[in-house]
Formats: structure tokens, sequence, C-alpha cells
């Protein structure tokens, strides 16, 4: 994952986030979960931040998007408690799994701090950064 | 947060801990979750210490008290798991969001030792400090 | 170590600080390192928030004020590294070991935000509170 | 310390280090060292995205730059094993703290991954962005 790649969607991200008049957290991680690039717009709420990493990180490190990790990792999924292993993972939608136009892993971002529908859909706008519709 | 204004909660807490016969800690954390004053009254279990200080940084970094918490990181509720971020946060009540009377977030109390009920009315008591009715 | 005693050794030592112009944080705990109260003047940098705490622990964990434990705990004294321990101690003066009239640990205090000699002229004057000459 | 702001100086940070032929890691963080942006030049190795951090943590908790800590923090220091408190500081050049042209404090940015020289070279250049010569 490239800085200039990992900032692209981070610009992608904030864009779409003040369309939608609402105030994120935005991690990229490469494919080995080690950050890349981040950023914290203002009034985003202090707890964000780490949600927005945890996001990243749960996407990238089971290779799936976070929405689909909360139905394995719930009291009542397959491998609940999973969401404790690796420092806390996070158990719901904003961290979408990265992959470049050939299907490769390229890593992972995670966004925070509006509704999940909202950090979903700020996710995939700036994930089309790596692979354009 | 000042530490006028902290101590003057922390004091109204505590007269009103006596006068419920309960034993509690009180916290009292500023706008960025670091803390400014804390009490142990005699005779409270040596685990709510950290109780105290989970619930007022879960207030203040979510923006939202504690109880309010709750229903988001409950294993029903949309955000399953995010009491595992930030280090662990609580998901029940006693933790209280602080504003000045302009609507400013001043920071947040946190109550534990008594039942939750007893910790949350502790923690509105102390909370009339800031803004009083 | 009862709140009440507690607090008259944190007003002691905030009524000191103000009279040196300095901005401390404090922090007292009881004979088992469990904090008891805990204080920060306005202006005080971050950090010394856990100095303070760290102070008092290393206090009563070693049974010697904190600047005794720095002759120990240095790479020339006879216990290098042991300032690594009990997750991290620190190695110069501000945190006092209290004991009571009989000589029976009763905990200690830490104070930290100015110089390390102001930080131990604050910690005896508070002191005096449980052992008054 | 808002993330245009902060964004401006890791622009600033990322093309003196491109000048210089090195590859680092850029953290800016707020007056109460929470992160407001972040990135990683490709190449940097992993480790230093941690120190970057830390830096820039160690010179806004302490109000000094991390070169001037390095000096208290040292065994032959005043405050040897400071840099043991607060989760671990860096003691070392590259941590900058940022105020404003009136002199309030404004977080703090840390540069890591290049020589010391280069790091704090870079960072100077970045807090630039902040307070204009």
């Amino acid at each position: 994952m490239k800085l200039s790649v990992a900032s692209a969607m981070i610009e992608a991200a904030l864009a779409e986030a003040e369309k939608r008049k609402v105030a994120v957290c935005i991690t990229v991680v490469d494919a080995a979960a080690w950050p890349v690039a981040f950023a914290r717009m203002d009034g985003a709420p202090l707890g964000v931040i780490d949600v927005s990493i945890k996001k990243a990180k749960t996407a990238v490190l089971f290779h799936m998007d976070s929405e689909t990790f909360a139905k394995v990792a719930h009291p009542n999924g397959e491998a609940y408690s999973l969401e404790n292993t690796n420092g806390g993972l996070t158990s719901f939608g904003g961290g979408l799994l990265l992959k470049t136009a050939d299907g490769v892993i390229a890593g992972a971002i995670g966004v925070s701090g509006a509704s999940t529908e909202d950090d979903i859909a700020i996710g995939r706008i700036a994930a089309r950064v790596l692979t354009p519709a």
C-alpha cells in the first residue's frame, strides 16, 4: 500500500464525509495491518480514533469486512470471542478489506464517527480509488 | 475543566454517597479524557477504582452517558464490541457527560461502587455543580 | 489510608504549591499501592499525571522515598533495571513513603510538575498531616 | 489543532523528506496528545511508526521538544526513568512542541525514520506552517 494511494483514499473519504455532513476518523493499513495514513476530522469524538484503527485491523487480519466479521464474532456467531483477540477487534461495519484489481489483498480502510451505514458508505467511496468501477 | 470545579463535584458526590450510605469511587476527567480529580471512599471495593475511571472515559470519548453507550455496545446493539476499544470501556450506567450551561463538553464524571441506580443518581447530583438547575 | 487523611494531605500540598507558584499533580496511594485521592492543578503538563502516580507507587512498593530508590535503580546503582518492574517506576525524587506516628506504613504520596526539589518539599509539607512534627 | 493545519504540516514534512531523500513517518497530535494526522512514507522501517507517535506525545505531554526531554530523562539527567512513564516516551530528538503565534500550545509533531538531525530539520520545516517566520 503506497502512501500516495492511501492519501488519495483518505482525501476521497474526507470529501464524502463532508458531503454527508459527518465528522469521522479514517485509518488506512497495509496488508500486514501496519498503519499507512490516518486523519481525524474536526469535531469527531476522541473515542473513534481507536475505533477506526481497530476496524481497519479487523478487516485485514481476517480477510473480510468488519461487517462480515461481526456475524462470526458475536455471542450467537460461530466464533464468539474472536473479537477479543489481536488486542481487541470490532464486530460492526466500517472496516473494509482492500484488494487490487487483480484480487490481491492490499490492506484495509477503517472509518468511524458517523452511523455505521455512513461509515461503510464512506469507506466504499474511498476504496474506489484502488479499484475504480 | 478546572480543578476547583472538579473538586466541588467530588465534594457533592461524596456528600450524596454518604447520605445514601454507600461507598463509591469518583473520577472527573477533562474534555480530552485526562483525569483532573479522583477520590475513593473508605470501604469501596478496590475493583471499582478502575471502573469509575473507565465510566468517565467512556462518556467523554463518545459524547454520551455510559448508560446510553451500553445500548450501542451491547451484543444486540449496533456496535457490539465497541466496549473493547480505547483500552476497555464500560457498558453500563454511572459515567455522565458534563456540559457547561452553553452546551460545550467540559469533561465527564464516573461514579462506581454502589448500585448502578445509585451511581447514576450520585453523578447527577455532582453534575449540578457545573450546570445548576 | 482514610480518604479524609488523603484529602487533607492533598489540600496541604495544593496550598504549598500555590505558595511556590507551581502547578503539580498529587497522588495519594494506600499501603497496597491503590489510589485513594488525586488532583491535577490547572496548567500542569498532562505528562505529570502519570509521573505523580508512579512516584507514589515507587515509594510504597519498595518502602523508600523515590529519591532513595533512584540511587538503587540507576545504571550505576546496585539494582539497575528495577525501575522497569511493576509497570514502570520513577528513579527520581517526589514520591514519599508515608508512616503513621507509630512507624506503620500508611501509603505514599507522589508529587510531580515542578522541579524535583519543589516536588519533594511539597510532598513533605503534605506528609506532616499524617505525622505532625 | 485543525485537520487542515495538521495535513499542511504533513505535506510540508513529506516534501522536505523527499528533498533529503529519506523515508520517514510523521505524526501530528493535538494539545491533549490525541492524534490528528499520520503518514508513513514508502520504505520507512515499520518500527518508526510508533517512534514518530511517541516523539509527538513526549513533546506535548511535557511541554518541550523531545531533544530537550532527552537531557532530563537521561541516566545522568535530573529525572532518569521519566521516559518509562505515559506508556513509554522517547529520549532523543524529532518530537517538536507546536505553539501558535500567540504562544499557545497547539500540539506536537513527531518525525522518525531518518537520522535524528534530519528528523528534527524536517519537523522544523513542518512547524513553520503553524508559525511562519
